[in-house]
Order: C-alpha cells, then structure tokens, then sequence
C-alpha cells in the first residue's frame, strides 16, 4: 500500500479537528463538549456533514453514535470498525478523542479515493461519550455498542443539575425505538488510534505506541472519622484528628506505589475535609484512591496490602475507616495479531515507535472481549491532556493516519494489495 | 462574704442560658447568633431587659457592646468589669460566651441584693463579637473597648454576602456618632468567666481552672503547587503531586508537635485540593496551619523549625511553596494578683481547682496589656465546644459563679467586708 502523502493527511486531521473546536469552544482556551449538550450535537452533526461529503454513507445509532459506512464487496463478513469518542471533559483539548475520528476519516477516505470499494465493510464511528465529565458514567458510546449497557438504562443517571441521561438523550433527538440499535455483534475488529496523554513516546522520541494492554484500575473511596475538637483546647496526645490519619494513608500510598516500579500508578486525587475550618481539629475526612497496573494479579495484590495498611494505621490511631471500592475494570489486552501488523507497518514506514501499557482507559477496552482489537497512541507534547494545552504536531498526526490506514488496508482490501 | 445559694445561682443561670439559647435556636439543636443578625438583636434585648429588671443601669455603646452598669459609692474609681461574648459560632453550643454573660450577672445581682451598692462601679459587659463566624475578625467587641479596633473600621471587612461590617453594624441600630464611646480608658480590671472548651477539667475533677495565660497564636496559609496531570499515564517517578507533599507536610506537622509535649498544639485544619478529581493527580493544595504555646520564644523556635521543614520537603519533591502569616497573637498572661485572688476563694470554697493555660483565645486576652485581668473557668463535658453538644452541669456552672461573686466582691466592696 502507498502511504498517503503526509502533507495531505496532515492538512486533512488539521482541519476537521480546528473545525470540531469550534464547538463548545471556551473563552479563553479550552474545549467542553458534554454527552447531548447542544454543542455535542453541533459537533456530530458537523462531522455527520463531512462524512457524507466524503462519499460514506452516514447514520446515528439509538444513543447517538455517529457511524460513517464504506460497504464493502463481501458485505456479509463482519465489519472492520475504526473510531473514538466526540465528547470531552470540561475545560478539555482539541486532540483526545477527536483526533481518533479525524484520523479514522482521513484514512478511510484516503483507502476509498486511492483504492476505491474495500473488500469488507469499513467503519468509521464517532462514539457518543467515553469521559464521564456530564452523566456519572462512561464509555456510554462503546457500552451500548458492545452490549455493556443497554440504551434504555438512562433513567436512574443524573448530571449535576438533576437531568436524567433519558431526558437529555431524548432532548438531543436520540433513544426512540425506531433509531438504529446500538448494540451490534457484526464487529470483526476494531481500530482505535489516541493520543498518548502521557510524556513517554515525546521523552523517548518515538512516533507510534502500540499499545499491549489497557491498565486495569481499581477506585476507591476512603473516609476516615475521627472526633472534630478545639485546635487550641484540645492536647496533641487526646486528638482523634482525621487528616493527620488520611495524610499518613496518602503518603503510605505514594511510598508504595513508588516501591512496585514504574508499571504502577496509585493515585490520591480528591480529598474533601469536615468541618475544614483553620481552628477545628478535623473530624472526618474523605480521599480517593485510585490504583492502576497492567497486571491483574499485581493490582490485587497491591490494592489488599494497601488496604490492610490503611486499616492498621486507622485502628494505631483510634479512628474509624470506610473503604467502598467503586469501580474495578480488568486488565484489557489487546490483540496480539493487530499489534504484530501495526508494529510490522511502522517500522516498513520507517516511524520509531514502542509497544507500551495505556495508563487510561480507552473505548478500545469495551471491544478487546469482543473482537481482535488494536490501540495505537502518537505523542502528547509534554504529555499533557484534559487540558487546553494538549498538543501533537501536524506531523505527528499524519504518521497515525499513515499507520491506522495501512493497517485498516490489510483488514478490510485483503486480495486487493497494490 | 457568704456565698450564694448553690441552688439559686444554678436555676438564675440555667433560666437565663435557656432564655438566651431561644435565640438562634437551629432545628435539631444548636444556636447561631452572628454578629448584627435579628437573632442577636433580639438576644442582647432580651439580656437588657432581664439586667434592667434586676436594677442595672442598662446601655448599648456604638458597636452594640451591651452594660448593665451598677454604680458605685466612689464613682471616679476604674470600674471593675465582668462579662463575656454573646455571639456564636453558626451550630455552636448553649454555653461559649454566654455563660459568662448569665454567671456575670447572677454574680453582680446577688451581690447588690447582699451588699448593696459596691464601693467600686461594676460593670456587666455582653460583647457584641468574639467568634469571627460572620465576618473575617474576632474580638469586634472587647477589640472596640480597648481601642484595638475603631468602630468605624467596618467598611472593608464583608460577611459571606457582602454585606460590610459598617451595614450591618447600622442595620441593627449601631454606629452612630451620638451613641456612647465603645472604647473605654476608665477599666480597673476585668473578670471573665468562661467553659473550658477542653477536657483537662473534666478528666482531672476539678471544678475551677484558673488561667495563667491565654496561649500565644500563628495561623499560616500554606499553598502547595505541583503539576496536575493523568493519574493513568503519568508514571510516579515523574510526577509534582500537591497532595502527597502537602499530606508529608501535615504529618511532620503533628509528629514534631507531639515531640514538643501536652503545652504545644499545632493543627492543619483546612485544606483544598484542586483540581480534587479522582483520576488526576492533584495540582495544588492549600492547607492552614494553627500552632499554638503559652510561651513566646518557644511558639517562635517551633514555627521557625516547622517552616523550614516544609521548604526542604517542598524542595525535595519540586513543588513550589507559598507561606502567608494570617494571624499572630502573643501568649497573654493573666494578671498574678487577681489569679492568687481566685486561687485562694476557689480553695476557700472547697472547690478543687487548677491553674492552666487557655488554648483557645478569649475576650480577656485584650484586657491583659490594658489592666489587671482574670480568665476563669468551669469543665465541659467531654471537652466538646462549638457544638450542640455543649455540657456543662448546673452545680458547676454555680461553682463558677460563687468564685466570680467572691472574686468581684474583693476587688468592689472592699472597705465593705461583712
């Protein structure tokens, strides 16, 4: 296959994905694209525009997938499926998630002009939601695809001003019966190109990272209760000060964390402290925790020893302690076959590039059950993401674009090769 | 001099905190009386008119310091003062500031239907603010009287809704120029009696603390700043996590103040973590810090100590470090004179007493550079304070005020033994 001349492709991500920032744009700096907001929809609708303009045929599932079809000649065989998700979180960039569909376009038209009707069907997917910032859920997009959530489970799901998931759907045109089902199970493999939103590819200066195995991850909610008394009438030795013992559970975490080596990360992100006055000793206290490694066996054995940690210095300290664990995803690996190919076809285009483990989670993982399923990662400039100043150069966009077309050439043009 | 009834002082106290704990009253327990708010008001009329009903002569001055004055026979000599603090924390208890207002006037009361009119004039103050609850300052009332603040200080200082200390002072009827001086030159000692807000009483069965010095005070604001980032992708070795430094800071805090012994306490009682999300490493991280002891030099050392140790861990892990002194009060030592007088009634009386040191701060700590002054005080059940849970039995609350009664015989009537 010829690669797609990289200054084309390069203009192409760049301008579907300037045009995607214009929705939901903030003063300022700065991308918030909420699951059914009007400005998601603008930006579907805006992306459903150009699919059709490019010669796809264009549909949107009962939750609002977007899906750009290219039919294929043997158009029974199960579909080859390349996308990620439109919505954002709050204050996001302009690269996670969007660069994924821009990418996914510019390969697909590019396989269809140069090499005109692929053998299997392809298709291009815009995922409806996969961050969780408005609705507290995630992966709404690729859950109902592969059967994990079913459309019809919106109505017990609130955002922060009361909306149910339901009403919002139904607000933005989606969840009647007559709409395309979401859930589909003629998927034959799915493609999903990221960007990193880690520093590793940048620091090593690779171009391509393929990814092996989406973390597992395990999150809990930690509260600890101690008694709130008078900061000046109360000695040191008679204290039952609840931030004092969620601070020596947070520093324990990291010590460990930094002890298992590199492939962990545990994460105290959120804290909130009662009654949080200057003058009170603090009576309770509630932390996050949140543990991510490749291996499934590493992560238990990690998250037991903390927790038994973290109630032996609760019971040295006479304060009570709650551990609800509130979400647990497995280790995902990806395909081996598909990351053998993607390997293959960035080094034949001569792009340094790594295998690695995503430290995030991914739509990718909904499909790694499912069907043989590849991520493939460029770099994030100092890696970071969620954050106004994400970035990845012109150049660096098309190499994916060069290695997710190649790679969705050999699965869906396979007796076509040029 | 007889002391009085046990059983009478008990029920004038009891009915007069249960009068006053109408005001404010919160559903489910607990009062809220903040400065200037119609709760207030209504309390400190409530007091004017049960002192006028007892035969004081009854004012407001211009910040809404309220006296019931009792005149004595040598009318040029310096007043002799007793009184507390009627404001509240918001869900604060029945007894803080207030039982020193009930027992001041049961005191004086009993003393002129005794003795008559006192050679001295004494005077019952009710404060009108000590708490800080409402606005950004403490001490308004007995800060007023003693010329640390001027009553026109007002315009600047704003409550939650900004409304200005001076609107809110007018709004309830104060600040007027034709109203009498809050701050007053002619104070020859001033008397207060308070809950201990501490366990020490309690735990060691006595029935009277008699306070050498209120303790010296720093509060520091301590902002903590890292590098926010993706808790999955950002490897542990490379991240500038504001919470792990902030939680290494607060332990060193407590372990270093337990090493200083029972006379030091220091206390990280806020903190706010932003951008407090489970899945992101946190970016910053404000704290404060409370540290408190009765000697000057020693409060000095220990924070010289504490902040140095702060910089080199912050150093350490490349967080940044911003220290603000918000709040600095020296250690206030009660006057030897008046503290042997109730020393010696309270023995006397056979009452089991001690001497200590207040850890928290009181109205009487501005009277202490100004004239010879007295802190003393009652147990609280369990050391709780600022709480609905706020304890103290009617035989102590009269204990305290038959040595209160005693002590302001000695310094009004004398000449006028019986």
């Amino acid at each position: 296959m010829r690669a797609p001349m990289k200054r084309d492709a390069a203009a192409f991500v760049c301008e579907l994905l300037e045009g995607l920032a214009r929705f939901g744009a903030e003063e300022g700096g700065g991308v918030t694209r909420l699951l059914y907001s009007p400005e998601w929809l603008k930006a579907q609708h805006y992306l459903a525009e150009k699919m059709e303009g490019l010669g796809l045929d264009v549909y949107f599932d009962r939750v609002g997938n977007l899906i750009g079809r290219m039919e294929g000649t043997s158009s029974r065989d199960p579909v080859v499926l390349t996308g990620s998700h439109i919505d954002t979180v709050r204050f996001g960039g302009r690269y996670d998630g969007a660069y994924g569909i821009a990418a996914s376009i510019a390969a697909v038209t590019y396989l269809q002009e140069t090499y005109g009707q692929p053998v299997k069907t392809v298709e291009v997917v815009s995922f409806c939601e996969e961050e969780g910032s408005r609705f507290p859920l995630t992966y709404w997009g690729s859950g109902n695809m592969v059967g994990n959530y079913d459309w019809s489970n919106g109505e017990a799901v609130f955002d922060g001003d009361g909306v149910s998931l339901a009403e919002a759907m139904a607000a933005a045109g989606f969840g009647r019966p007559e709409q395309p089902a979401a859930c589909r199970v003629d998927i034959g493999a799915f493609v999903e190109i990221h960007i990193e939103q880690g520093p590793v590819l940048e620091k090593q200066r690779k171009r391509i990272g393929i990814v092996e195995t989406i973390v597992g991850q395990r999150r809990y909610a930690v509260k600890v209760q101690g008694a709130s008394n008078h900061a000046g009438t109360t000695p040191m030795s008679l204290r039952r000060d609840a931030l004092a013992g969620a601070a020596e559970m947070i520093l324990q975490l990291e010590a460990d964390a930094l002890l298992y080596g590199e492939l962990l990360v545990a994460t105290a992100g959120r804290i909130d402290c009662a009654p949080n006055a200057p003058n009170v000793v603090p009576g309770s206290v509630g932390f996050t925790v949140d543990v991510r490694h490749a291996d499934e066996a590493t992560l238990s054995d990690f998250c037991e020893m903390m927790l038994s940690k973290f109630k032996e210095m609760a019971q040295w300290r006479g304060l009570e302690l709650q551990i609800v664990p509130w979400l647990t995803a497995k280790p995902a690996p990806m395909h081996a076959g598909l990351s053998g190919m993607a390997e293959r076809i960035a080094q034949d285009l001569s792009l340094p590039n790594r295998r690695m483990v995503s430290g995030a989670g991914h739509d990718a993982q909904l499909f790694s059950s499912l069907c043989p399923t590849a991520l493939l990662f460029v770099p994030s400039q100092a890696g970071v993401s969620h954050s106004p100043d994400e970035y990845t150069s012109p150049e660096e966009l098309a190499d994916g674009v060069s290695v997710l077309a190649a790679l969705l050439y050999e699965l869906a043009y396979e007796g076509k090769r040029s």
